[in-house]
């Protein structure tokens, strides 16, 4: 299929998805996270439509609640008449996957409301390019009207969190009394939270997690302050709010904590999120174009056979690199 | 200081290094991970001499047991006379972590052991490059005369999994009875698995596990044969083990398992395995000259103008591509 024609299919489903067509809107995601033609035609025509919404990751250990608190923040906002799209960033495969089918059939309690628009997408394949991948999503959904994107990710995994730490907003969710392991974990987790929540606040100990948190992020605080930039002032300590998604306590809470941070973030378009993102999104595009570029023809049996090399240890990926970049660029091409 | 210098310091590091000095060895891994070019000097001269050593990955849920059976392994490889190195990638974060500093305290044990070398590497920070880094420091270790060099990681993230999957033998440790989302997780490790261990194996529900999870692979194995490429034999399904690391049992049984697997591999240089790690050390270097090259200061202003053109929405980030590719090639430059 030609060039022009995959505009013409974007252009047709960019048109359906801004008048509403929620299967317009699905396709245009599919293509999207699949780098097709299609999906970079609408995506080119959708970008500067975006920047009105408010991003917020949502991220924490597995059996923090997350989808449950998702859940709950949907109902919440949509009460105040606002549009929510959710990106589910979702661990399992697509082979065998299905296990977390318990909380996305939850979400289909809303599958007849056209103001809320919940996706999942793999996490795996998708090499060095979650990021990028989640936040095209995510503007695709800012520019289709959704006031409000939730980016819920499982926080164990670096990209994952990279995913949940580019939007404006990040909630880190904890759980009262997990493992050693997940505390790990959530020590990392720690330094992207813009708002923390001890979720299942209903438990036993989840005043002492919470005290507990708070004492970690003063710690936190001040070993980056040692490290921080002087030029740019270094932003408040998240707050902890405590909440009980599955009854809906500190929901209220949490949004009001969501739309003050939104609040402060409004006047700049270059806050270090906005440029995270700008940045994770053309890096993976000139990922993908010098990627495709060595495997035209022209290129294809040279990066094979070096590959092959490297493989086999008679060359050091340096020397491999070099090469290639020789390959693209012949000698006296400049740049 | 001077390039030459640089590689006058990684001449006499590496020379050390393959003399048996530790300290040394650990400098070398300290500046490939921070991919300084005394790391690049060093990995040149030491990636030749790599391509021996059994590369094993190992990773699994939080609460798998995954260090203990690293201890457990080792203890069973140091009695067959052989050196075994270890990158524990580990999630925690370099300014809070810790917590998982009773494993890193066991592991020590062997710090008297010149045959033991056991490195953690923060996950965080190395965005897209947690592959590569974690491969070129295995390469290290195998260049070092390490006979067995152990990868072990939380299998709950995208890049995570993709540093074990990227071994030679790829272990996928599972533990009788998880929640939920941890089983959601355990689906999509099981695709990367050559063999599988049920730990904790003197639990009850254990041989159930283990039942339930060679179902799944043969399910898992049905779903991609579909897709497969015909050219290439399917691999076998792999094997389920059971051990308990604390007892030691099972341990010389997967020994065993890893040796046959590795035989299996070792006559062809560009297994799969090789050919993706070859592949993910190549275009980290290319992704890092690109991007040195976009921060060079005849092209920094451009870069950092289209960055905050496109976090503003002003910009598509493909036309963003377009202009960065231009700017570093100019029109006519050919390639």
């Amino acid at each position: 299929m030609a060039a022009g024609s995959k505009a013409t299919d974007a252009t047709t489903l960019v048109d359906a998805a801004l008048g509403g067509d929620r299967l317009a809107l699905s396709r245009i995601l599919t293509a999207v996270e699949n780098r097709t033609p299609v999906g970079e035609a609408a995506l080119r025509r959708l970008y500067p439509l975006a920047g009105r919404a408010h991003l917020v990751g949502i991220t924490g250990p597995p059996g923090s609640g997350k989808s449950t608190l998702v859940s709950a923040l949907i109902a919440a906002v949509r009460e105040q008449g606002r549009a929510v799209g959710v990106i589910a960033v979702d661990p399992s495969s697509p082979i065998t996957g299905g296990a977390l089918l318990g909380d996305r059939v939850r979400m289909q309690a809303y599958s007849t409301d056209r103001d809320v628009f919940i996706r999942s997408m793999a996490a795996r394949g998708h090499a060095g390019g979650l990021a990028s991948t989640s936040t095209a999503a995510a503007a695709v959904l800012d520019a289709a009207g959704f006031d409000l994107v939730l980016l819920e990710t499982v926080g164990t995994g670096q990209a994952e969190v990279e995913v949940a730490a580019a939007a404006d907003t990040t909630v880190v969710l904890e759980a009262p009394e997990m493992g050693d392991e997940v505390q790990a974990i959530k020590a990392g987790l720690l330094e992207v939270a813009d708002i923390v929540v001890v979720n299942k606040g209903d438990r036993p100990g989840a005043q002492r997690t919470a005290s507990q948190l708070r004492a970690m992020l003063i710690a936190v605080g001040r070993a980056n302050a040692k490290g921080a930039d002087p030029e740019r002032p270094r932003p408040k300590e998240p707050e902890v709010l405590l909440t009980t998604a599955t009854t809906g306590a500190g929901i209220p809470e949490l949004l009001t904590s969501l739309d003050r941070h939104r609040a402060r973030g409004r006047e700049a378009s270059d806050t270090p999120a906005r440029l995270a993102r700008a940045e994770a999104q053309v890096w993976a595009i000139l990922a993908d174009r010098l990627r495709a570029e060595l495997h035209v023809p022209a290129n294809r049996e040279v990066t094979a056979a070096t590959m092959r090399e490297v493989a086999a240890h008679e060359l050091d990926p340096f020397a491999a690199a070099d090469r290639l970049l020789a390959q693209l660029r012949p000698p006296g091409a400049g740049g």
